[in-house]
């Protein structure tokens, strides 16, 4: 059997140990769960901050998601234990913390649950968790099968790790009303003020079961004893000792046992979550702890994801990729604009790219999105560092360091919104912001943040970076108020030249923007042309980066990819670029951010250049930036570089490449480890982070670019720009209210609708609800 | 052999599992190490602000030392594997992380070291830990002896995890010149201003050998591999990979092989600590590690120790007593003085207490104190709520919440100050302070502390409560600003009066003082008599608590032991007072802080009643409470019960004692469970905690209460106050540079010295340098 195997609705592990942090999450509008294949699991939920309801055994410090975050044996996990009760053999399902040897293994991700099938000698366990739609709760089913030849005695005993919970009050108890273990305890707080917040919060936490146990344990302490947490004195018991703990760190574990003839089954249902009182346990019990519930919660949360529509659906000679597109990438791009990624002040570039993901999935998602950042614009036009979700939120990390960017986004997401909706209604909707109170139409609040930028610049005309732009936050190149940004100065033309083009699509006169994209376009290449690429910017004391002389970081992706976008590099100018990426950036799992990563600190670059090498921004093969570079290749047609990268960008389809990233192919992560020159032994691996940009571009990089198929004021235009060792590929395209089936095969360049030849290679007048039937040679 | 010997240098402790949380702790003016019997290990240094060099392996939580914190299997600890490299056998010692069984185990600690030595089958292994004085620095030393009949074929595995030292940027390789591993971090940051604070901080640590290593490890995941931290794969490898931490979580491992002959022995030397750079690492190998620099160190600890000079030496009936007292408790008691708890902004009343066990240990500590508090008090006359050690500390924690009762421990100190030194010329001293920059006498400074107090009062002349006063952090009492508090009324009467009086003795008028110190006690007695007992305060909402009419908090012992030492309470009402809390407050390891504790939270009294009941001020035995009620009782001449509850203080002597209070006798924690009424089966736990000022006050219970040897204008005032089951005690008293040995006998009251009788009690015209002998009948 393979390591992998991966299709539209199924990526299956067989073992339990190749990929150490391989990985499933689920995710419903409260709330998120990352599972890995050996049964640690993060989680969080929404109340309105990100809050725990397992929490590991010391106080952790509250932090953003950190990349390659490794596990330890008492992290926090969803552990099912199995003990014979004649043999006292044991193993943990599915794999922590016994780490016992397994016949078979399979860890099996779907995009609307997780689950695990393992066989032992003579025992088979499956395990499923899936989420509600409506609540912060994980429905766990577990089905013990004697396989063998001869009847068992077996135990099962689920045990879940609660934590630490607070230092200020802790315990756990079982509750016979709801067969279940209630943790409880009180949020430590130090300033009135807090008080009154943490009166609302969930401080309970609940794990109940169906029947109920033989015998309980809620002590972490004493549940592993000096047998620890790999051969828990509790379960080598023959019976658990019932203890309450108090005041001491609390885990929810339970004892059922068995008797089971062969080939005889048995079956159980847990539920999880964090709870505010009484009341709502027994609601979340009588909801969803039976067959019905657990039944309705199923399709209820089918439901929810089908919401995520999908814009295309793809039949490729590259069936790795067809499962990819078809099902989980657009799976991630929907989580992205549902859920903001599960953050109360997501930063404002990232809010706004995830939207022109939501574009493709929901459009109407992104729309809201879209009011929602304006309504939070300054008075000068710019654009807040992130944007509160709820009165009260607050700019947290590195939302309360001040970047230059934020206003360059607005432009992209209009453009990939309105070719996709043709809705340019919305620029004349009035939005209100709460800095002023002034209602303005959005047309003349992203015309207000480009003016911004157009300001916002030195003596060259290029764009001030004050302590950090977008994804190099290299926050000493202009903190003294100098320094100057050649990637944002090419990002300002390229937003520039698009909310021209928009104005003028709209009837409207765009050419005030248009110079002013020229302008900018101009200073780079006067200022920071560097003879094969574009220097990343110029530090307070005049020092450009970026650059040949350089012997770390002498090359930055991201100018060069704005440069292919903005207009700002001329033909041979591109030649060259695309040139030197290949030869200092390029690896075999996609291209680097910057080459070569900076070993040492840079005092006047700043934070990026204190990164490990080859992580992060400092550079990996940073997804977010690489398809920016695709999808600018596409722009310029270069269309084959373009899916070969775009293509290393996917983990698979073979055993050596999952061994080297270390995930499945379910989500592409914000980076591979790069630095391939420096660090090849540690080259290629996933950091494991599913909250990325890349998602919303790479989906927007396969339908507009690879397929072709992007939206205009006129209708569909179909331009594909296939591999070259692709004959064919089918695509069925939804858009606007229609269906496209198209069949892209080689020959003599032409396209007929429905059997008819039509003269260009735009589709026009389109109905909604009808199909198309769609023949494009090229 | 018994679980816990005890003496006055050296308590051993016999199993590794019977007290999970057994430790000992060594200090010195820049580290703080915590190491458990099992291995597990806390540790920080100062750099200024507390730093950790060996992390967990997620990232922490900057927090305050936490009550009874438990252990888990990757807490940071020191390893020292051993494996039979014949039999495969494997063993860690101290005892984590494999829990092999031992034939024999012997923790010990001793006022200047942590040693080790425990037996396998044929094999003793030997740890020692020492610290330097002048660096944040461990001095290990390891032996290992061939005890057995064969001669052995074994390897030595030094394993000190080092978690996760930044997402930023962590990496760990071997370093052949200097014989050790050396892991680097970068401290995340995200404030540009923090980028120049953290570039002086010590981003290394060093693991150094003094032998070069076969082979080693620095990568936690690859050590571990899937055998766990119990069972390395590392380790059970015949040789280690030499794997080099490439940003993940490192730790320093070494191998060494070794053949031992029967009898054989080997010994090794190691040092871990932080470093700046290369050249300290060069320095620190330079100066400890080899034979010369272990045993220079040594010396100069043990120096450093002695420098905490010993107010008393006594011979009781009661040796456990005799070695806490004559070694441990001033040790304790120096701690506190010489670091502030290893903390940058110490609060105000826990600095000033501290002090007061300096007076007797190293009284030049108590004065730099003094006069560094009095440095930072407000223009108004009160005290801030806490003290920055240096510029640019900042105020955290609790420490930002407003406390009204800073300003009453200042006449605390000052009476045990010039009782003991009769320095009474530091009244005369200049302070400047730092918010007016004027300069003010010590006198005048602590005068406008007590005139601050006076006006800080209610219409009923109590004082306000503001967000909490001491160790009961009753933060919703008085938040709206009508809320007052009974006990600090009490504090404020006592505060006066010592004042008034130390200015009467100073030759002054001290009568204002004294009236309003009569003031307070009247309004206590009209307000807050409840009959039996003093009540706790009155709300906001004009509600008293902390009376018979309270279910739960009924009875607050602070109140009363204030009431008897201010002078509230007339002979009646002490007895009322006695016996009530003799009834509600008193269990078999002290008097409790708070009867019955609370269960549910309480508005109008705040977050003490959040917490767990009884732990922490929340109806524990809380001994900072409990050694006031003590110190009060000898006051007032309760010296039985006084006696009886300073016994139940102490941990130990017999077995049960230790298994129930999980704690070794070597420190007075800060509390111990109580709730004892509620939680029987928990109660008497030790909170692990050393920092507290019970330490303080017990000491001076023991040299003016116990043995009524205190300080006075005139010169040594004599009165033991022994149990009644003592026939006689001897005791060596340091006062003012003389030496006084004492004989306590039983008989007719009297007193010789150098065998004359003499009238009265006092030794007057006492002569620096001398030695008198005195016999006191009692």
């Amino acid at each position: 059997m393979s390591l992998i195997s991966f299709t539209a609705d199924r990526c299956t592990l067989t073992s339990p140990t190749a990929l150490p942090l391989a990985a499933g999450f689920l995710w419903n509008p409260h709330m998120m769960i990352h599972m890995t294949a050996r049964g640690y699991a993060t989680a969080q939920f929404m109340q309105p901050e990100p809050s725990k309801y397992a929490r590991a055994q010391i106080m952790e410090a509250k932090h953003f998601m950190l990349p390659e975050q490794g596990t330890y044996a008492h992290h926090p996990g969803r552990f099912f234990y199995v003990k014979d009760r004649e043999t006292g053999g044991l193993f943990s399902a599915p794999y922590e913390p016994v780490r016992a040897p397994v016949e078979a293994f399979a860890f099996e991700v779907t995009p609307t649950d997780i689950r695990w099938i393992i066989d032992r000698p003579g025992l088979r366990i499956e395990l499923t968790l899936t989420l509600p739609v409506e609540d912060a709760c994980e429905l766990w089913e577990v089905t013990l099968t004697n396989s063998g030849k001869r009847d068992r005695k077996v135990s099962l005993y689920p045990a879940f790790p609660l934590g630490l919970m607070s230092w200020m009050n802790q315990s756990a108890t079982y509750d016979p009303k709801h067969a279940g273990i209630i943790a409880n305890c009180v949020t430590a707080y130090q300033k009135i003020e807090d008080y009154f917040k943490n009166k609302n919060l969930k401080d309970k936490v609940a794990f109940l079961s169906e029947q109920a146990p033989l015998a309980f344990e809620t002590r972490q302490a004493r549940f592993e004893g000096e047998g620890g947490l790999h051969k828990p004195d509790a379960i080598m018991a023959a019976q658990m000792d019932n203890g309450e703990a108090l005041y001491e760190n609390p885990i929810a574990a339970m004892q059922f046992d068995h008797d089971l003839e062969k080939g005889e089954s048995v079956s159980h249902r847990f539920l999880f979550a964090p709870a505010f009182d009484d009341t709502e346990i027994s609601r979340l019990k009588s909801l969803y702890l039976s067959a019905d519930g657990f039944a309705n919660a199923r399709a209820a949360y089918a439901g929810y994801i089908s919401a995520g529509a999908k814009s295309i659906h793809i039949e490729t000679p590259d069936p790795h990729l067809d499962a990819f597109v078809n099902s989980w990438l657009p799976r991630q791009v929907y989580y992205h604009g549902d859920t903001n990624r599960l953050s109360t002040d997501p930063q404002t570039r990232n809010f706004l790219q995830d939207a022109i993901g939501s574009v493709y999935v929901k459009p109407e998602t992104a729309r809201k999105t879209l009011l929602k950042a304006l309504s939070q614009q300054h008075a000068n036009g710019s654009m807040p560092d992130g944007i509160r979700m709820y009165d009260g939120a607050e700019l947290k990390y590195i939302n309360q360091v001040p970047h230059t960017d934020h206003s360059v986004w607005l432009a992209l997401l209009m453009e990939a919104y309105l070719d996709e909706t043709d809705d340019y209604a919305v620029l004349d909707t009035l939005v209100t912001d709460v800095e002023t109170g002034l209602a303005r139409t959005v047309r003349d609040r992203i015309s207000a943040a480009n003016q911004w930028l157009i300001q916002a610049i030195d003596r060259r005309g290029l764009n001030f970076i004050d302590q950090g732009d977008w994804n190099d936050p290299m926050n000493m190149v202009g903190w003294k108020g100098k320094g100057v940004s050649g990637w944002l100065s090419l990002a300002t033309a390229h937003s520039l030249r698009l909310w021209s083009q928009i104005l003028e699509s709209d009837g409207r006169d765009g050419s005030t923007f248009a110079g002013a994209a020229k302008t900018f376009n101009d200073a780079m290449n006067t200022h920071l042309w560097d003879g094969d690429w574009y220097g990343r910017g110029i530090t307070d004391d005049d020092v450009k980066f970026g650059i040949k002389a350089d012997t770390e970081g002498r090359i930055y992706l991201n100018p060069q990819s704005f440069a292919l976008m903005s207009g700002a590099a001329n033909s041979d100018r591109q030649a060259r670029m695309v040139a030197a990426i290949t030869e200092q950036m390029e690896t075999p799992y996609g291209v680097e951010m910057i080459a070569p990563a900076y070993t040492h600190m840079r005092e006047d670059v700043g934070r990026l250049t204190q990164k490990f090498p080859g992580v992060a921004e400092n550079g990996s093969v940073y997804n977010h930036a690489a398809i920016f570079y695709i999808y600018s290749l596409y722009q310029v047609n270069e269309t084959e570089k373009a899916f070969e990268l775009l293509r290393k960008m996917l983990t698979g389809p073979n055993d050596e490449d999952y061994l080297r990233r270390g995930q499945l192919p379910v989500f592409v992560p914000n980076y591979y480890r790069g630095a391939h020159r420096q660090h090849p032994q540690a080259s290629g691996r996933s950091s494991h982070l599913f909250n990325t940009g890349t998602a919303a571009w790479l989906y927007r990089s396969l339908i507009e670019g690879l397929f072709g198929l992007k939206g205009c004021r006129e209708g569909l235009r179909i331009r594909p720009q296939l591999p070259p060792d692709w004959p064919s590929a089918r695509v069925i395209r939804h858009f606007r209210g229609a269906t496209f089936e198209i069949d892209i095969s080689r020959g003599t360049p032409g396209l007929t609708v429905d059997g008819q030849a039509i003269a260009g290679d735009t589709i026009k007048d389109i109905v909604a609800g009808k199909t198309y039937y769609l023949r494009v040679n090229i």
